[in-house]
């Protein structure tokens, strides 16, 4: 497996398969890579012919006070997990030459960007939506595959894309879970047993929910007051938010309607903060 | 030559003749094309094997009160002048086909955006940076062609295109005039016989400027003081700026340094306004 750190060296190979007539599948992620990215890369090469995997940790991503500097990292153990799931190549830039001096221009989805995560992450949308542009512009894909645990992200990345013209098809790929149901996340590294133990409250509120619907329930307040309630009996240091939104507009809703909904968590365990969803069916 | 005007047809078109091997040039316009626009296609010609003409008048780049419903529009005079001025095919797309209900995605420099052009035209350059991202997307050109006329924008494309890391080449060609020395423009079209005449005392001032530097002067504030006699003495309706810029920065400076720089003014002429500027040797 190829290892690229520079821009221009990146643009140049992925230049080259293009001519080659290869079709080109990326997967951006931050690295320290576990099951859910290693899906990603899996699915990006039953899409492609070539699979790069982008590991870079993005300060524009992360606020003031945020994990920028203890974000864990592993390169080699990414190369390794990297090159197992299937990818070819590595691109793998420093912060210097993704942003250089002086750099100043953003990429901005201006709905959508300051509720759920936008809420509690201000800047934090703009930072993933001008990156993800500069990985796309810079790895040239086909195919761009994103995981559904960041659904915010990846409905505004889509909608980025397909409103600036990116010639690149954006695929959402599930959500990948611990066997007791836990959404995998780098960040559940951070967690101490005891936390990990009662952060897979985030999971059954949500299989709750699902049930609740497919039962009959319509009003997102009463679902929320139960999964609260169920989400307080794990004693999470915060509860950012329990929502609902409409899947084709990212807009928060009171009464759910069909075809379906996502519902999203954000919830504290100690300083750890994670984030759940899910799909929701509803009938008519 | 070629009428496209969706994002689909161009983009396929685009990928086919990249794929072909073919050099790709655009020359990004608002139409009403005059000699200035057929330079930058002919510029386009030289540096490639086909040459893309857009023709866009772009809403977003104008604010409220600006003169977009009535900025002067003939495609069948563009067509003709395109295609002898050596372009292969014009891109043509309607408002929404290019702004589809909801679009909410903006690119911007948020560095030299709000002084000169941006003071006065606020929203002017994020419109631009964001309507330049989508052209580029939808021509997939290897070279585009932008008029020296417009030296901000010119400026602050390039920093755009660098700092996304989109892969192609930004060329800059020279202002053309008019015998007497204005610089074209489509708006040129506005003025009343009277104004057309005064209106050639910018162009004297910016000529008045470099003679001054050659012979030495060096304050901003000299300069623009007798600039501003010789544009006042045109009976102008208003002056927005005379200003003087690092060209690498696009900052305004009061003391002139070697090796250039950029004076650039705006002003206006009953309704119309005009901008202007000069590349100028300063001898160290």
């Amino acid at each position: 497996m190829r290892i690229i750190t520079t821009v221009r060296e990146m643009q140049e190979t992925a230049e080259r398969l293009r001519r080659e007539g290869k079709r080109v599948g990326v997967v951006p992620t931050m690295g320290y890579l576990h099951a859910g990215h290693t899906s990603l890369i899996a699915k990006a090469r039953e899409l492609s012919d070539v699979v790069i995997t982008t590991i870079f940790v993005n300060p524009t991503q992360f606020g003031p006070g945020e994990d920028f500097e203890r974000y864990p990292r592993d390169f080699e153990r990414d190369r390794s997990l990297a090159e197992k799931a299937g990818s070819d190549i590595i691109f793998n830039p420093d912060v210097r030459e993704m942003y250089p001096e002086g750099f100043a221009t953003y990429v901005e989805v201006e709905h959508g960007s300051t509720i759920l995560e936008g809420k509690f992450r201000p800047m934090h949308f703009r930072g993933v939506t001008t990156v993800v542009s500069k990985l796309l512009n810079i790895t040239k894909p086909h195919v761009a595959v994103f995981g559904q645990k960041d659904a915010q992200q990846a409905f505004l990345i889509q909608k980025m894309a397909r409103e600036l013209n990116v010639d690149v098809s954006i695929v959402v790929a599930p959500i990948i879970r611990e066997p007791d149901g836990l959404a995998l996340s780098s960040r559940n590294v951070y967690l101490t047993p005891s936390e990990r133990e009662r952060a897979v409250q985030l999971f059954r509120s949500l299989k709750f929910a699902e049930e609740r619907i497919r039962n009959g329930e319509r009003s997102v307040a009463a679902l929320r007051t139960e999964m609260e309630r169920m989400i307080q009996s794990a004693q999470p240091s915060q509860v950012d938010y329990i929502t609902f939104v409409r899947p084709d507009m990212f807009q928060e809703i009171e009464l759910l309607q069909p075809p379906s909904v996502v519902a999203a968590l954000a919830v504290r365990f100690g300083k750890t903060r994670l984030i759940d969803n899910s799909i929701i069916n509803v009938p008519a």
